[in-house]
């Protein structure tokens, strides 16, 4: 038995036990139990696990004040932004819920029997159903809107897939805490026995990505850990969907027009930017391309202003701020990388990191800055003209997010940056910063590899078409049809022979 | 250089040298072509890449005789089947001109900027985009509607993205005929030079599908052959998105009553299903599950009967001549296995086979027997209630499809077979055969590992998405916007702020 420790980020000390790691054999019996428990969850229906969902909400807003004070002793992050991130998941939660009672997201479509220049056409009806038990990876950056509650969870459970969470080390207090809350309002909500599981350990966690009980998993985490989960679902004898959200550089590009109409503002709006949450956002921006010239010497005078006058930041857990060190200065150290300026007051106690600003020629980008760095650090590139800055771009990693600051009304070079951007990009930032990600109906959070390993989004409300496959009824009896299927069901938008036709 | 030769399956001999095997520096040449092709395909825009699919049908039927005996020289599949495959493939054009007309493939979803739960929402607009080149690999079994032609092809032309085709080894000269009949109708009708490639050999499809251009790869084929492409792609320092069609057993349950009611005529279908195209369609029912007792009798006899009378039918090529043999012999001489017919007249000229039908009990099924074996074979599995009906099916392996033959007006147990079958399978098919598939808006063809390793589908309009991605679009300025995700633009469904629109 290996004991599961939470530490205190500020002092670096352990402050409790929370749980042994869990078993292979507790792991098998809690994927077991999912697999048990999916037809049932499956049969709740859109209005059962619609009210699932809200039930969820409210418990975890019952709990409010002790989550986040569990959270904020556990990772550092501050009450404030904790606070901020439970209404997140709840409204997340919420919002899933009236995903399942609109029911697009079922994609029903029915094509009636008939002629075609084929032949005859059977009858077909398609629509989406659950994939079956999901495996949840917490992320160290979000313990309450990427661990156990959050995306991969609220979605799974809305498309009626029962959830094991693999439990983040750096937040196992927290999770447990979710856990319980969770747990226990599901039960009360009907949910059957086996909905919602909690690993903790990363054995455990290799052991519930191969188990043939798991059909899915999701994962918000580093490319080395995102690999090795996929090299164990490579092994299996049936390769089950993993979606991955990995690493992003999220490039920001700020026009001359922009730098010459609000210089000092955008500057300081970066460093707010770069340094929320100690720059452990995964949409942190961790490059900004800035015009050679005074118009751009006004906004790195204002970052470098801003860092200068930043405290040191609590990172997550001491993986994390051992990385930072190392990585952060391997980019201070790169070829043609030069310092401009450091926060104050790392004084050692905890994981803590002072904020870095560096700065480099956007004529030759060194490799190391077209990386993800995590943590409260982001280069300058300076650009020397359009053609300077079109070239960079082109050598970008895929990321997130890509940004575009423009002077007011400024439409035609956003346009040509925006061209060579949407390929690397899975949102692109019009005059405001990466670091939020509303959750809602139109929002995207992937982009191609590093970023993410698949089409799919893990924020906003098309994140539950990961945990759902499509099944075609041929020529079926009514009596085995799901009822959004059958004939007389108007309940739900469907496409019926070709024909997108909206609830009635 | 090594010789692509075309042989006749009929008499096994080589006829004609069709190309060279492509080289290493030409599969580059194309994927940058392809590359450099795929902003002026996205920029044809909805209206231009129908007229492009319009044109691309019109020149395959122009050229139809050619194309058609060209094929049946090649795969011995004939005449009538072939002249089907090639309505089916313009077919298939002429729907995703449909679909891009229509538009609700592009998923557009607008989100007013406004206030939330969590604070204000800035303005996100979202749609799916084009991923860029793809790599698509011809299938043996169906020369003109899963090679050069076809679903894939098709799809991600719709998408807009170009696509360099490896040539099955199967029916070169048929992959280069359709090639070169497509790639003059595209020229014609304004697709940017590259927007079509082909290659021929082994080693040129494992350089494809390494090639940093690509950004997606279709195969229809084997497991090991998938498998070995997965591995290429895992190697890559940007894994991409792989759809595989790989394997699948097609179980088929007849229930008493459907025994009962229309033995005869169910055991002589049957036998018409599993030999179509010489037991080489990926649906082929592998599996039968037919009741003890008299009624059963009957179905098997008269698959007995229809089966004896059968004359043998030429494979595809040399290796699925030499497989089948194998692997129907390791089938027949499995464990509990009893050989119940064979066709007549393998008078082993060219790469033939005669049917072959065998029997076992449900109740104690050899792993033999749940494995794909591609051909004109099939087995018979006898249950004795429903039990050990249901027992057997939780044993399966997944597949494209499952099917239910029940007495006319029986719905109880095919509803209790269909909640065991739906979780293993992507079509269930009642009281027809799962060997066609037809092309339509509600179409799936897909099912959980090893049938597939998506969940997206590669026959049916929805096969588009696999070769998209969404972007989305924050605080943008109306002059970087899709024309569809603009204000006023009511040309598709959309959804805004929520709730789903039609097109105006």
């Amino acid at each position: 038995m290996t004991d599961v420790v939470s530490t205190d980020p500020r002092t670096g000390r352990a402050v409790e036990v929370v749980a042994q790691e869990t078993t292979p054999e507790e792991v098998a019996r809690l994927c077991g139990a999912a697999l048990a428990a999916a037809p049932a969850l499956d049969r709740l229906g859109r209005d059962g696990r619609a009210r699932l969902l809200r039930a969820l909400a409210d418990a975890l807003e019952a709990r409010r004040e002790d989550v986040v004070a569990t959270a904020d002793r556990e990772t550092g992050l501050g009450p404030a932004r904790l606070d901020g991130e439970l209404t997140r998941t709840t409204y997340q939660l919420r919002l899933f819920a009236e995903v399942l009672d609109e029911g697009g997201y079922l994609e029903a479509a029915v094509d009636h029997a008939g002629d075609t220049p084929m032949g005859p056409r059977p009858d077909l009806r398609r629509m989406l159903v659950p994939l079956g038990p999901v495996a949840v990876f917490g992320a160290s950056n979000f313990p309450l809107a990427f661990s156990v509650p959050g995306g991969d969870t609220a979605s799974a459970l809305a498309a009626g897939c029962p959830v094991v969470v693999k439990a983040h080390g750096s937040h196992p207090a927290t999770s447990q805490l979710c856990f319980d809350v969770l747990d226990a309002a599901a039960r009360e909500a009907g949910a059957p026995e086996g909905t919602f599981g909690i690993v903790h350990g990363l054995q455990a966690g290799a052991a519930l990505v191969a188990h043939p009980a798991i059909r899915a998993v999701g994962f918000t985490g580093s490319v080395g850990g995102g690999r090795a989960l996929l090299r164990i679902i490579e092994q299996r004898p049936d390769p089950v969907p993993f979606y991955g959200e990995l690493s992003s550089l999220n490039p920001v590009v700020v026009t001359p027009g922009a730098a010459g109409e609000r210089g000092e503002r955008i500057g300081r709006e970066l460093v707010g930017s770069f340094t929320l949450g100690a720059g452990q956002f995964c949409t942190k921006p961790g490059l900004v391309l800035v015009p050679v010239g005074d118009d751009g010497d006004g906004v790195v005078g204002a970052m470098t202003e801003a860092v200068r006058s930043s405290g040191a930041q609590v990172l997550l857990n001491e993986g994390i701020a051992d990385s930072f060190e190392r990585v952060s200065g391997g980019l201070a150290g790169a070829p043609g990388v030069e310092v401009l300026a450091r926060g104050t007051g790392d004084d050692g106690d905890g994981f803590t990191a002072a904020p870095l600003l560096l700065s480099t020629s956007a004529a030759d980008l060194p490799a190391e800055v077209t990386e993800e760095c995590f943590g409260p650090v982001t280069v300058v590139a300076r650009y020397d003209g359009q053609d300077e800055l079109l070239t960079a771009l082109t050598d970008m990693p895929s990321s997130l997010t890509a940004t575009v600051l423009r002077a007011e009304g400024e439409t035609e070079l956003p346009l040509t940056i925006s061209e060579r951007l949407r390929p690397l990009a899975g949102r692109l930032v019009y005059d405001a910063y990466p670091t939020g990600v509303a959750v809602s109906w139109a929002q995207h959070h992937g982009g191609p590899w590093p970023s993410t390993n698949s089409q799919h989004t893990s924020v906003g409300t098309t994140a539950i078409r990961r945990f759902l496959r499509p099944v075609t009824w041929q020529g079926a009896p009514r009596e085995v049809l799901p009822l959004e299927l059958t004939d007389d069901f108007t309940g739900v938008p469907r496409r019926v022979d070709g024909v997108l036709e909206l609830p009635r």
